[in-house]
């Protein structure tokens, strides 16, 4: 699955499968402009940190052209659509990453006409696209070795093909370690408010036959307490200097439970997710969204009228929580500032 | 709210507010014989242990009509009726406690005609209802004492009215720390996939006036990391002489959750709710559900065709996570064995 973000023929429109219809139909959303873009990334028709980084580099392109109609004043016109489009959601660093990449290599190229920077930026776009999948196989290879024959490894969310250009992060590691033939089968949490876990995490895996079963969020303590969990993988969002990792609301309590019963959690990212100006965790900012993800299941109203809910995005898992960070330079673990330093630092 | 289990007044049928169907419509449910009520108790038209002891008991009340229809072999029809009507859900002990209590009576009455145990039985079963309506208030009272002014108390499912004759076991605690001018907030956990809490507790504290705020489940550690939530109450479905507490599965992920946040996490629950012939909570069987209740939500599909789900109904939090068992003996603290011998020893 790796066509889940891509260009029209014509080079005018990016495609994206709208992932708020999955799995019930596989519709495609167009984006014609930055407005379309961050309306698609607000909206959750395009989720997941990596896959957040590759549509933005596919949407600074798109704001490139809609500057064109700026005529002489299109560098003004874009600088004000790429500060639009990084802002889209506050968590995953990622979408800053992407747009800021987009901006260096203008930097680089110095005082160049728009139409050499559309030709630049489609090509570096398409790279980060392909890089991406390159990145997440290499993070597939080095996580799989983390993966015993037999086990059942939990997963939160979807850290899959769908959130990143192809493959995925933490699915990565679990489709690496099926495809060295190690028996697994995953428990797919099914993340509350939007489902991502029980509608494609359990879409994904069910496409290439690596049996998954999907339980309620609220199940993870039973499960481990009863044996049936020997790994936890999931990905990440934005994953401060010290090792603490913003991932999907609910990440944190499956750490807490993984905790309590010395089940190891790792957390499977690229170099792109880390935030190297944060100290910790707690200076992240959190996402709150719209009420109605969590009043509705589609169009089912499930709370009464009147009554507020929460509707945090994220949450933060400290480091010390955390058995290893899974990149695509190998596996981090404790003293995590050290090794992310030593790694990171100079990506 | 003391109405949802109520008799029609020619006290040939059972009236049950049918809670599949709450917050949106207010509809009843008829029982009329032993497979409408045990319908009733599987498909949740009436659930909560406390309420599903009361529904038993007149459960046998119309099973022993039923055996009208047998002449001279009611007994053995109605003892038929009463063996079905106590499994029909396997977690709470409360169903065969109600059954049990039924049974005991007709004992104790002898060589009695069908038509004197009905009347009996019909006294008896009244008397259980308003008996839970007292005894939740106490348990409210001897609760509340916990409950500090300006706290948020998280908890999880429905432990209310609805899930008792009225007034409640965990929702009485904090209807009664209310009630005391305590100025109080309540965060509901959804609790997947029934949607208890979003449902059915909502529905209720929002009718009352009490502040209530949705969350779901996966919340509960950053809620709880946050500093949100001072206390957790909780009710119980059966509770072994150790104190380990069977609750609604996510329970004990909130336990967990409450420990790593020193979180005071109590259990509300009637002497009813005490299984001494269980040592331990490995002991309680953990009620296996319908695969549609994870899968679907109203009608509404969430899973793809053909991937299985988990939906075990209950869990067991161990009594070493409690803070304090909330009776209407008083509040039962560690050693749970010594304690729960001395008060509930002689129920």
């Amino acid at each position: 699955m790796t066509d889940h973000i891509a260009f029209s023929p014509d080079r005018h429109a990016l495609l994206l499968l709208d992932q708020r219809f999955l799995p019930d139909r596989e519709e495609s959303f167009v984006c014609r402009n930055t407005a379309d873009t961050i309306y698609a990334l607000q909206t959750m028709v395009v989720r997941g940190a990596p896959a957040i980084g590759v549509t933005a580099a596919y949407g600074c392109y798109l704001a490139a052209r809609e500057a064109c109609e700026a005529g002489g004043g299109w560098k003004e016109k874009l600088e004000g659509l790429l500060t639009e489009l990084e802002s889209a959601r506050p968590t995953a660093v990622n979408l800053r990453w992407g747009v800021e990449r987009m901006r260096q290599k203008w930097r680089e190229l110095g005082d160049i006409s728009l139409e050499a920077l559309l030709s630049e930026w489609l090509g570096l776009a398409e790279t980060m696209q392909a890089e991406d999948i390159e990145i997440n196989k290499a993070m597939g290879k080095n996580g799989a070795a983390l993966i015993d024959d037999g086990d059942t490894v939990m997963t939160h969310c979807n850290a899959g093909a769908l959130a990143t250009a192809g493959y995925g992060t933490a699915l990565g590691v679990i489709r690496a370690a099926f495809e060295q033939g190690k028996r697994i089968k995953v428990i797919a949490n099914e993340t509350r408010p939007f489902l991502q876990g029980a509608r494609l995490t359990a879409y994904e895996l069910a496409k290439e036959g690596i049996p998954v079963t999907v339980a309620c969020d609220n199940a993870v303590g039973h499960l481990m307490k009863k044996g049936m969990v020997q790994k936890v993988v999931v990905g990440a969002d934005r994953i401060a200097a010290n090792g603490d990792a913003a991932n999907k609301i609910g990440t944190y309590t499956v750490a807490l439970a993984a905790k309590a019963h010395g089940v190891p959690f790792y957390v499977a990212a690229p170099a792109s997710t880390f935030d190297l100006t944060l100290a910790s965790g707690e200076l992240i900012p959190i996402e709150n969204r719209t009420p109605r993800e969590v009043t509705h299941v589609g169009e089912h109203r499930i709370t009464p009228e009147g009554v507020p809910v929460y509707n945090f995005a994220f949450d933060v898992t400290p480091a010390e929580l955390i058995a290893g960070i899974i990149t695509e330079k190998g596996v981090l673990t404790a003293p995590y500032t050290d090794a992310i330093r030593a790694a990171i630092g100079g990506k």
